[in-house]
């Protein structure tokens, strides 16, 4: 069994090829081609935290993986990162682990963040005019980062809670040869932007639905775990196309969740991210639809930037 | 995060100290002093395989830990063996991981020996004349070595589907010092052992409950997943106490989940074995009763083993 830390992790990574396959495993799942069991959690208390566990196989691959990821709110404190994680690589021939991708969390941050780009790719309006991001934290940045793969758009608004984070957020993806403005408003950042992405921890809706204008999608990312909202669930209703990463992680702690629970939309309301990327479902169809995408991080996404990063070493 | 392979697990790990942790994780586990959730799966079809994730946190602790154990029964044809696995332990202070055991398995099987030797402990009447051991597996074999920590007793017959498999493990053993005897007759083995450990792959009934004599303790530790049985379910009703190591994975997929099935007790009748350790519920009352142990194996023992020999490398 090799191990490989986060600088070997982030040395191999190679971005296209990760957003390949992640592309790949998202159509895999949403057809059936995967085996994605129920999210493993266990919460501890005192100091609280939680660790999730994410695994599956994507049928006739020679992998499966298992990925741990741990949040401990308080490790700020002891100035440590709140996130950490690790993956496990099994060959899929004999269960036998082939691998340690101990990389802090990194590829959990990173898959997300393709997520986000996915979504964008396929549902977001013909022409992006400007960028909304939501939320200053690491996720914010790289959801940032990664639109770069899914539209040429430069133009961004940056809405945070703390709005000195806002302006550190902006400061750094200004290198990045973006236009940055940050907002106090978060109505006007809705106004201004037809791409908007949240990537906040936040637990109460913080978009109202009535600020959301024709031809805008919404990717929200924040809801990986209960208790977490990003969104009024009302939009759900004002939606054109609501799209799940997973349907059923969804409709169990996403925000779709809230919607179902709302009576704003049923389950067979929503369509699933693998299958626009497949074609099996139609996805927007005009640039005056809203769409919004629903992503709650799926194991498939581990395993396939764990293939990524592997592929990559393998053939060094 | 530091690594041990195999070689270094077994160097470290002290048995004695295995067996104190894995008492005190068992009680811990049943006065609810424990957080155990539900043991994941993932299943593969082609070659056929399983992998079991077991995790858990006891409360207070410095760490909890996630152990992911494998078993893809056509490695054989490849001369390897068909279980692996390993631990990775994390801080419960701030959710980083702090070592990988890397044993292949052997914490696995071990702790599962020590949960036998803690039932005959607790369970088994006070004078035990001839130890019965059915199954000539790897477990099978642990189970009869464990079981020197529970008794005295040197008397031991074996049975097994396949007789040469037996009379190997009775070679093995013997060098222990052991007076093994094998049988052919499942029935014979029964009428003439009062501590019987059933330690096979079965999924068929082995043992009759009309072959079980009184004053006999029986432990099954083979249904670790759906679908296998050693057991004639109306023995659970014919015994004195019925005892889980977990109730609601017994009840899931333990021996008893067919007893309650079949109507012939209900769960309300199961006792759990850290209560019967703490203290908090009475097992056997004198040598005239009946027991059985249904072991699907907890958590609660694969982060206890871990913590033992992670103890004993700091202190080397």
């Amino acid at each position: 069994m090799k191990v490989y830390d986060r600088s070997a992790v982030v040395a191999a990574l190679n971005v296209e090829k990760a957003i390949d396959l992640i592309e790949e495993g998202f159509a895999a799942y949403s057809s059936g081609r995967a085996t994605v069991p129920p999210v493993g959690h266990l919460g501890l208390v005192e100091p609280p935290g939680e660790c999730h566990i994410k695994y599956g196989h994507i049928h006739n691959d020679d992998f499966f993986a298992v990925k741990i990821a741990t949040g401990f709110y308080e490790n700020a404190t002891l100035d440590l990162p709140n996130g950490s994680g690790l993956t496990i690589v099994f060959s899929a021939r004999t269960g036998f682990p082939q691998a340690v991708l101990d990389d802090g969390g990194h590829l959990t941050d990173v898959r997300t963040a393709i997520a986000g780009c996915l979504s964008a790719r396929y549902l977001a309006p013909s022409s992006i005019h400007r960028i909304g991001i939501v939320g200053a934290g690491v996720q914010a940045g790289l959801q940032l980062d990664y639109l770069q793969y899914a539209t040429d758009c430069k133009d961004v608004t940056i809405w945070a809670r703390r709005v000195d984070q806002a302006t550190e957020l902006a400061k750094q993806m200004q290198a990045n040869g973006l236009r940055i403005e940050v907002v106090e408003s978060l109505e006007k950042l809705c106004l201004a932007c037809n791409l908007i992405v949240t990537a906040t921890p936040s637990t109460k809706p913080l978009i109202r639905a009535e600020w959301i204008k024709s031809g805008t999608h919404i990717t929200a990312v924040g809801s990986d775990g209960g208790g977490k909202q990003e969104i009024d669930s009302a939009l759900f209703r004002k939606a054109d196309h609501c799209i799940a990463d997973s349907i059923s992680q969804c409709v169990s702690h996403g925000e779709s969740h809230y919607a179902i629970r709302d009576g704003y939309i049923k389950e067979s309301n929503l369509k699933e991210l693998g299958n626009i990327i497949s074609g099996a479902q139609d996805g927007r169809r005009n640039d005056r639809e809203i769409t919004v995408a629903d992503l709650t991080g799926v194991a498939v996404q581990d395993i396939q930037i764990a293939k990524s990063v592997l592929l990559s070493i393998e053939s060094a």
